[in-house]
């Protein structure tokens, strides 16, 4: 019998960064953690204990803090394509590099009408994302959105489905929409305004997920990934994946009233998922 | 040898709770998870297994249902009262009861310059808390914020400590303080405008905060403690914990460079607690 | 207005440890994480950022991992009360002290008959704790057993409740019992084999809680006690909380078919909470 | 412009199960949580709101407690196969499942030499898992087990690794060598005895970590795959992923003591991760 290495990556999972850069008083702040993931040729490490084409994840780590003072880490996508652009070269063993970056979210802190020179509140729990996937021939970019959690408690009903005997669910024409909602997508190659078009497709999921008159989520889902693909041209595709949470009306009738949509028990963890990716024909 | 029961309580976690109230096309939501515990005569159903004075978890549930439906549960301040008010009453073998309650805050989502009326994000990470304590003597309101994320990068010191031989720390005189925040605070007697107060106190903790010339986190935490006090007379006390999250500038020295300040390491968890209760002299 | 400091603590939240002995190439480990908090003459750092008085939290934690080398971080407990009684001398400021211990178990590696002499799993998902309070009077000394999750499928009923017109809950007589247990218990003065008595309590739990004829988690609880108390001298009183889970028999009537209690939904969260403090007479 | 659904999948996220079946006193219980995706021909779904061939994540949810109680869910890699041969039977529309179960480990409770019938105690914290991909061409059955976390501290080195500007690491020839280990491993076609399978494996990745001389994790990682695959025949391949936990000796010297690879500092997460899939040649 012989077996063989099919596959086989590493690095460091969690390399926490700030940075602050300053004008003056007024500072600017920049949270992220990222993951970096390298594979190529490290057969003999497997098989021999050769570490001699390892570059352990320490040096992986101290490069990015090396390089967040060279450069900004701002935009996360520019700095994610600068380190891999470093370790390519550097590293003539390894051919795919895989940089997912999760970035904090801080605004500054409202003082009346004004904002704080520095301090600032983490006033966000979703958090803006960042992968790219580089090898010798180019660079994959994607941007993306974590755990956006919206609730739409009209314009949406689920019905017309398919029935077979196991199906107990009742048709429902107006019912409580609720969804962690997770986004990515792939950037076609180009001069690209990374964190206005981050903002902007934020925007426009939101919004489209407000006004769409939903029949399911795969429908909503689908109008969404469309709103944003028509909105914004640099976007060659884009992956949507909503946790559904069920909000189930509260039955009243044992105590003699009755529930008009008003009272719902929300669950306590997504009970289904839905996802799709839509792509721009080109 | 004897054994004596010395205290017990019981009751359900985690009451999740969505109510919708309807005004033509908008809407209004309001959600929240009660967590309510039961003090009282429960001796026999512990020693004798005779359970006729345990009212069940399960109605303790119901009953928050069916009270969200008679009443609002807008403010959960009040709402808490009801059903204190109501177990109270109609359970002559209980002598306490504390609701903790933890509202998720949703934003209505921006379309333009107006906002969705029934469409919403839950765009912010903390939570809107209460807690009341209930007995045939009267009702202790708290109300409170929890997991309040908070940085500044300005205007923080940390010098002048008892050192001792395992002192290793160095002094600094600016440096990044960052710490999740839980605020509670306990009302005086007589009507309160719960909602307004609550972003009142919140605000004020951010700004007090944000402006405070700190040489250590049990000065500021005890400024924000003051500045809140002094604004919002209802107050009767209030305590602020603060979980410190290290910010460790990087050693870029090795690699030749100077970090002035710029380039830190958060650190993954909290490091260090800091509590204090500061209450109004009468 | 004027306003005073009630209260206030600090200190390290979760110091990291691991201790490796070594007999040969026989290695014992042992890992916890504390948490250390002191109380104090701090006045004057809240109120005039006077910092003379305040031991930084990061020489408590260089303390641990000094103390962790002079003596043996084996028992916990002993190794807590080393460290109260060494802040306690140097650190006039200080009055109380808490220090909680969290310790993560961990089991050799079986090869066939034998055990590895070091290499090792981390088999068990719930934690031993200790928590000690020292003051200038003495020290209260607990211990305890974290997330120990428990499950019995025969011998549990739950009938004969309060009843009011909210309860909907129907009685039972035969029904899953599921809890995640939490106990810590107070030892008497004295010599104390803390380890062997650690390891018998929490046996002593788990064959009480299989042995009983459950009429409700409040008897089983209490007989659970009952049992530690009578076992085991040493202890003064000991408290349990019981995270009940709900398993709910799906109900397949609109299937043709009947549950004979044997297909359950297990609850994703825990739905209830019991608890008690059961205390020797002495 | 044009856009064209590229994928879509949807189901429910956690079924939640618990099977008690009965011989006399004697009980065995079965607890797992599954995962279902449905690919197929959705795309009237997400483009027009015709739900008419989406079955309900309802449905799907009911038919695994029809099927749990119809069959035994006892090994969950046959039961998923149930599901899968259903699934496909009565829905044309649907040409891909995806069934992923993760299982709750129970142990009996002990009383003196001998097994409670039927009280238990979860004692992992561990989760045994399968994967199984059906099609109309067959079905992939993968089994593997999650968050089993391994330390050696002996046998254990790193050195000899790619240096670069930025390396600051030290060779190390005995170190602390800790992971939390997830594998998965595919069958071959054939009649498989999945549960003493399942163990053996467990058991041999824990032996061969154990008894390994470790050069890197890397070398580790493959001489465990290679053990699996050489022991048993039934595997086409398997994938291992180490999340490698640092443990960092304390630098005493500042106290005038040395640490002689005996007081370490937990990392409070995964600092790395370090992946292969190893396949038997065929």
């Amino acid at each position: 019998m012989r077996v063989r290495l099919e596959h086989s990556k590493y690095g460091p999972t969690a390399v926490r960064l700030l940075r602050v850069s300053r004008k003056g008083n007024r500072h600017d702040i920049k949270e992220a953690t990222l993951g970096i993931e390298f594979e190529g040729d490290f057969e003999s490490a497997h098989t021999s204990g050769d570490n001699s084409k390892i570059l352990p994840a320490d040096t992986i780590r101290n490069t990015v803090y090396v390089l967040a003072k060279q450069y900004s880490p701002e935009p996360i996508e520019e700095f994610s394509a600068h380190l891999i652009e470093h370790f390519l070269t550097y590293n003539a063993q390894v051919s795919h590099i895989r940089i997912e970056t999760k970035e904090q979210l801080w605004d500054r802190i409202r003082m009346g009408a004004k904002s704080h020179d520095n301090a600032f509140a983490r006033n966000v729990a979703e958090q803006r994302t960042s992968l790219l996937i580089g090898t010798r021939n180019g660079v994959e970019i994607w941007a993306g959105v974590n755990d956006l959690v919206i609730l739409k408690s009209a314009k949406s009903a689920f019905g017309g489905f398919l029935r077979d005997p196991y199906t107990t669910l009742k048709e429902t024409s107006d019912r409580v929409f609720a969804a962690t909602l997770s986004a990515s997508w792939r950037y076609l190659a180009g001069e690209i305004a990374y964190s206005a078009i981050w903002h902007g497709v934020r925007q426009s999921l939101l919004e489209s997920f407000a006004e769409h008159e939903s029949r399911s989520p795969q429908q909503t889902l689908y109008a969404m990934a469309d709103a944003v693909l028509r909105n914004f041209e640099p976007l060659a595709e884009i992956r949507l994946s909503m946790s559904v949470h069920d909000y189930d009306p509260v039955d009243l009738s044992p105590f003699g009233m009755q529930n008009a949509n008003e009272i719902f028990v929300p669950s306590s963890e997504p009970e289904s998922i839905v996802e799709a990716t839509v792509r721009r024909d080109i």
